[in-house]
């Protein structure tokens, strides 16, 4: 959205172009060695943070609707956005923070009541794991602003959102184990040291170094190399890989393990 | 549903009780030694078979919804529906095949055009697995037809719901190396060889009965105790069961492996 006519005819007329009671939000965690954070925005008029979200277009797919939000909201392209879970429930939002004298301005209507807008909402939820340091953050003209926060210390967030981050997190670090989310996070062959320190990150949780890689190698998501790398004098340790065999195998068959 | 003034109700002014847009649909696989099954549905009026589902009530959670609804269609209880994805899109429901001289006997309106039952809609889809030995199946009033399927020669579904299917085995097959679905499938301690007839049948696939095991308890989630069943002269099978602190934490914190 460009103007503040386009908004207000989003307000008032949106319902024709998108789909009523359905929104995505998106949980868009950062890494970089021994950090993790998560991109918030925060809406014009809103006074707490959010994750970044919109509505679903009546031409388009639920995945194709958090591609679009997400470029639109953040600039971030080519993350692999997966879904996890859908949030629902008469509590999920309260409309009853917001103000209606600014409502009326802004739409020239006496009340939202019967808007398409303010009506009961069930979000979908979608995450991913980008480097934070690669990106570069834009706003709109719904948008204040919008940032990496680190995940250790998040602010209050509006809605539901602080349970849509917590249930993100728990399915990434389900699928940690089966789909190699570290993919674009690591370079193409890595240490045993830097696959730790991703997964330690990711999990926040210390683990085990000698015992760590048996896992996600009987599990076939990993490949000890016979190759190594030199860092220096009678330092070099061995390289690994993600099997993208099985990685390509995972996103087709839904599943690793066989 | 048990009337036709309750069933025209429903589709004249459905929108006030339910969220206009959302539906939820449940797959329930039904398991008994070596066999899958596929709990299906035919509405009344209605040519193919469909999964169990329906609309979601402003009061109620999504959960609540699946539950009421697969309770209400099909008369089972206590099943523990996980669920695994929602679908949306503009192809995903095609409504031109109905009948439009008997929609307007029905409603006495002259088109669908504006019903909120005939707007696109995007559906969350929940599964379960049951022993269908177990299961007493009923209908209402806009259910014709409520019946077990062999997954292996289903008939064409309505709708996506060959996707939604396709997607629930996948999400079921992932979930049983990190939740032991099992546990209501096969007595508290059981034999390797009843566990590996289950996960044979599930994932349908070969496994390798010497190396099927170690994997699970890997992950932690399959113990080896120290007692034996006595099944005939020479014939006394170690047995097995699920970690059941491993499973409460699962459920809890989203994740068995650690």
């Amino acid at each position: 959205m460009q103007t503040e006519e386009d908004f207000r005819d989003f307000i008032l007329n949106g319902h024709l172009h998108y789909i009523p009671n359905i929104a995505i939000d998106c949980a868009i965690f950062g890494y970089q060695k021994h950090q993790l954070r998560l991109l918030l925005i925060r809406h014009r008029n809103m006074n707490r943070w959010s994750l970044p979200g919109g509505h679903v277009k009546r031409t388009e797919k639920l995945e194709e609707a958090a591609y679009r939000n997400v470029k639109i909201r953040t600039g971030l392209k080519n993350l692999f956005l997966q879904q996890f879970k859908t949030f629902g429930g008469p509590d999920r939002m309260k409309f009853d923070r917001f103000d209606k004298k600014k409502w009326t301005e802004i739409t020239g209507l006496p009340s939202w009541e019967g808007n398409w807008l303010m009506d009961q909402t069930v979000t979908v939820g979608f995450y991913a794991v980008t480097d934070f340091s690669e990106t570069v953050l834009q706003s709109d003209i719904s948008i204040g602003e919008c940032a990496w926060h680190d995940l250790a210390n998040l602010p209050p967030l509006e809605f539901d959102h602080e349970d849509i981050v917590r249930d993100a997190l728990h399915a990434m670090r389900l699928h940690l184990y089966h789909y190699p989310i570290g993919l674009n996070l690591l370079p193409e062959k890595f240490t045993l040291s830097e696959i730790h320190a991703l997964y330690e990150t990711l999990l926040e949780k210390k683990l085990d170094i000698s015992n760590f890689p048996k896992k996600l190698i009987t599990l076939g998501l990993l490949k000890k190399l016979d190759e190594k790398r030199s860092i220096g004098a009678h330092r070099s340790p061995h390289l690994y890989s993600f099997d993208k065999v099985r990685y390509e195998l995972a996103l087709k068959e839904g599943l690793v393990l066989s």
